[in-house]
């Protein structure tokens, strides 16, 4: 397996001027500080100058320390819209000036898991394709080396603006291709997103376009609740007691077609695999930091599928045409704007997602 | 939903003789005596002459008082070919004298489940398809009254024997069904099978329906290693402390791409998860008498898709078409072979395979 | 093959009243009057009072002559809305009074073709799915006999009107089985639909089911094309030199990901061909006449599919509940209202549909 | 769309020796001559030294002239199995000495086309991804430069010998994707291949892959009959009047699941068509030169499907795995052998393959 070696590579590039960005330093260490500029340093790349960026919850758990291979020094970031300055000579698909949408996940587009459009597991670029912010150096700065361009970036359509299309990095295609795709909703089926965060959202947002007819939305927070409503659920239960009864008495009484895990926790895996039907699926986004007891001696009968993964960020084209025709109002993604210069204040806001109103944050040069 | 009401149409019936039935009195007891025969009770229904019937894992379980649902005076059994012998004014699809297989699961044709192909399910016949030997009466019997006869039925073709159809009750499609195709074993594919017994044999003797290049067998029995050899695998490895390194070996390094597990217990089916590379799929076969606790902390990020499901039967159609064609030689499957009046000897021998050299039984009537 | 006996089984039957009927005496010729009433005579069969029926284009066709095997005598029609007022003994899922939809197809349930979701190939009722007003007496009566009654009827929900639920005995499935499902739309996809009659605007009211992002009706009348802008259509293309390169203006300068034909013509399939993109499919709804010559020496190369056939109406539960849900406005399918004495008015003002502003017809008792 | 500018590339290179090659000097016209060395000319380039090529019967159509985008002075042939002598600087794939398959199809990898898997119509190569031999010069040379090497080419595997790989750059994927795969052959199928020619042959070789049932071979010529029975034919009708019949006698009254054209003849799509039962699929892979007039007023009801196009030689890895596990003996295919000196008497060979007993022959450097 060839992994990709960035830091030399990046050393060896001529390299002479400097740019700020987000450093991670440790546990519960950051800073928005000097770094070297981002440049080219293999053909195939290309450098973006950051115009719009966000922040994951990866972000939160790496500066936990949750995440051993991010090591002191580490820009932040894996979600940027921005303007391409410099070109490698091997790039054909895009040009300086081009605006274009940074994903998650970066895709050699020649191994085999990119060729059956799975570069979630590249095994080009680090036997894992998200590499920006965690392999190799990310988007929360000025600019931002991008590893092969030509099959990685996507170019953003003139109807679709910077503020919408930062949420197609990492949010939306991961609540449609880990919750709605992989639970295979089709037209007709009743869907439970358990969690409505802002991936509970995404799927919620983009499971019209496969046909649902209708969306349960379960979460403990009301104000999430009310996004959901107002981002297409057509139901909401607030997490009780009775919420599996509650959900189950909004179907036929068997339960629902698919559920959708969006949180990560043994307890909400667990209720979205009590909602589902026999025959459904179950499909987990939710990043999960301890082993789940699951009942199997219950489950093994009910003819029910679990699927659960990285994005691969294939159905960017997709959502990117959706938002431009006008059927997903991506934007809606962005509650709070603040400028590199407060993006400390954007990571106090965003840990406190729900008891700040807040989904997603749009961070911007100023 | 309407519940199979079973012991009243019966009592209903005109019913004058007995025949001889293998018949459950609690946990640990079963007798050989007689019943009033079979009879039809709905225009649907068709009686069938017991021509061949085998014992199945569920049996067993049954009678170690597993299954709460089987209560004392049941006529046990789910597999069965035979000869019909009476049918009701309702059935149009079968005569008088047809040589028919029973399958293991009852289809009633017109629910939702039915109707998307999945009567494991069958939501007419008692919630759950499966119900000879465990809602309604059996057919490890002279006779046994078939209800739904239209819709559950096969006829057996000339050219494939009694001994060869008996296996396309319940064996062959389980492996097939929720091992290869719940799998999506796709040709190509690197195919790991966890238990080699009759249900890891069958779902090895099927992979090639779907061209897979590479099928590993593993077991902790020799005998069934051997087996899972001429049945189809390519290799096979014997349980140990490498088993895991063994099976990644076999491979690019990354694992196989469809694990199967034929089992049933917490590390059959935690090996089949380690055996899977990014992407794959763990297809659980196994019946579960306890929870599994999943390494969801490792496995979220893996793409990889956990089925599992009781068989539907449905594709006993295609698997008589093999049989027939020769390409699957189902009568390998039969190690041993019994009369009704041996029946205890049957259990005996099936109850302890693998020290036995057996893999299923062959029951007749003399 | 068994093929359906219909008359003399009714004759067997005791059917002492008369009723009145649409009776088709060759070409040409059609009368509103007495019949023997509709009676069962099958232990499957159920009786269905028609408290709604609608007149299909093939209807026309029967009358011109063109269906060889419509026998004068028969008794027209092929969709309906109803109570039931007879139920065979063999009937389990259906009661005396319960409001049913009776599809265009009739579905033994058993049968491979059934089996695998193509009732539209039934072997069993006739070696096509389609029986009544063709191989057996129709639904444009007082009442109709509905054999396989289990299997093939629906029943309505209370949410769902009769002036909703008749158009999904035909119209609907049609344009979204042969059209849109045929078609294999997804997400983003943009659609053309050469023809924006009864069934293509069917296709366009569906459509949106799968996420269509940008849908181009295509006509040569007025009112038709404004009426695919009612139904979902982002733009209409009235017909006319530059057709084809209007739609591929709208698009990328490719073609469309499906076009769909919905009209029955070599020039309006030509159309459909020539619109394509390389990789998309050309979805044939229309009920041809004579042979089409298709450019090979063009299209070999283009990688697309074509597809055509009879509706199976198996998706009727998943358009009954995205009517209930209000998703599709089936109720915008019907003009014109009739009773069964102003039968012959219906087909009048169906047979000019375009001229008299007109889509489908509902007709009721009085 | 970017065109690939093959000459002004090619000139703009140091290229100081000469080889060998066969160049097209319009209808009729070829010569092994000398011409400048194959050279790198974009970063993403690789030379490649033929060790082995073939001819496809599209060279015979370039030779007749009928290929109007290959003009005097181009390099026939898409078809090598090589090493690597040259690697262009953004080329991390692959190195220098590495024995590489060079399919027919060169792939970007970043276009839409290639990203859904579908490089026959790579939009950046050339708006069609079959480009040696046709827009840049090709592999009947003893070196060809190959663009997009890191997405286009294949490492053969140690257990693969170039006598079987070569038969992968462009006959078996055919014969796999665009009948096998396009025709959707499933487990017990019955397909019928019309025309055992090397195409057809190669279909034939493949099918098993997908488990069929039933294959029958249906050609003119008693040679190709028998190879058809060697390759895996379970059944070979010679074509006669009553060819149809006689298939239809094979299947069960009905037709075939699938039927694969093989020739490019209206005759021969026509027998195609009329083989296949209502539901089943008519896959063509023959190259026609004329319109093919369908009969649609009879087809429009059967709800098949036909498909039809270019390879995208995706499937390579498949079937190499295949080969070298022995489950493919691609060998068979080559059955005459010459050196690049005799390449002339090859194209006479191939020209007049039947009356040669020759399916495809192997030329190579001495």
């Amino acid at each position: 397996m060839v992994r990709f070696c960035d830091s030399q590579a990046r050393w060896g590039a001529v390299s002479v001027g400097t740019m700020k960005a987000l450093v991670y330093h440790g546990p519960g260490q950051k800073a928005w500080e000097d770094v070297p500029d981002a440049a080219i340093a293999e053909p195939t790349d290309v450098v973006v100058r950051v115009d719009t960026t966000t922040i994951c919850g990866t972000d939160l758990h790496i500066l936990q320390g949750d995440v051993a291979a991010v090591t002191d020094g580490r820009i932040l970031g894996h979600e940027a819209v921005g303007t391409i300055t410099e070109v490698g000579e091997a790039v054909k698909g895009f040009g300086v000036g081009d605006r274009v949408l940074v994903p998650a996940i970066t895709k050699c587009g020649r191994c085999g898991y990119c060729q059956r459009g799975m570069p979630s597991h590249c095994q080009t670029v680090g036997g894992i394709g998200w590499i920006f912010g965690h392999l190799i150096d990310g988007t929360q700065a000025e600019s931002v080396r991008v590893p092969y361009a030509d099959t990685s970036l996507y170019a953003v359509p003139a109807g679709v603006t910077n503020e919408q299309a930062i949420f197609l990095a990492d949010s939306l295609p991961t609540g449609y291709e880990v919750g709605v795709l992989a639970g295979q909703v089709r037209p007709g089926d009743t869907v439970a997103v358990v969690g409505t965060g802002a991936v509970g959202l995404s799927a919620i947002l983009t499971t019209g376009l496969w046909g649902a007819s209708r969306v349960i939305g379960i979460d403990t927070n009301k104000f999430r609740l009310e996004k959901a409503l107002e981002f297409g659920a057509t139901d909401v239960v607030e997490v009780g007691p009775g919420t599996v009864a509650d959900v189950i008495a909004l179907t036929d009484g068997l339960g629902v077609d698919v559920a959708i895990e969006a949180v990560g926790y043994p307890e909400t895996l667990l209720t979205a695999a009590s909602l589902v039907r026999p025959g459904g699926s179950i499909a987990n986004i939710g990043v999960h930091g301890t082993p789940v007891e699951l009942p199997m001696q219950d489950m093994w009968i009910q003819n029910v599928t679990l699927t659960m993964g990285l994005v691969d960020t294939v159905s960017i084209p997709t959502l990117l045409t959706m938002v431009a025709s006008g059927r997903i109002p991506a934007e809606k993604m962005g509650t709070h704007t603040f400028t590199f210069g407060q993006i400390d204040q954007a990571y106090d806001v965003f840990k406190n997602a729900a008891a700040n109103s807040a989904l997603k944050v749009i961070i911007t040069p100023a």
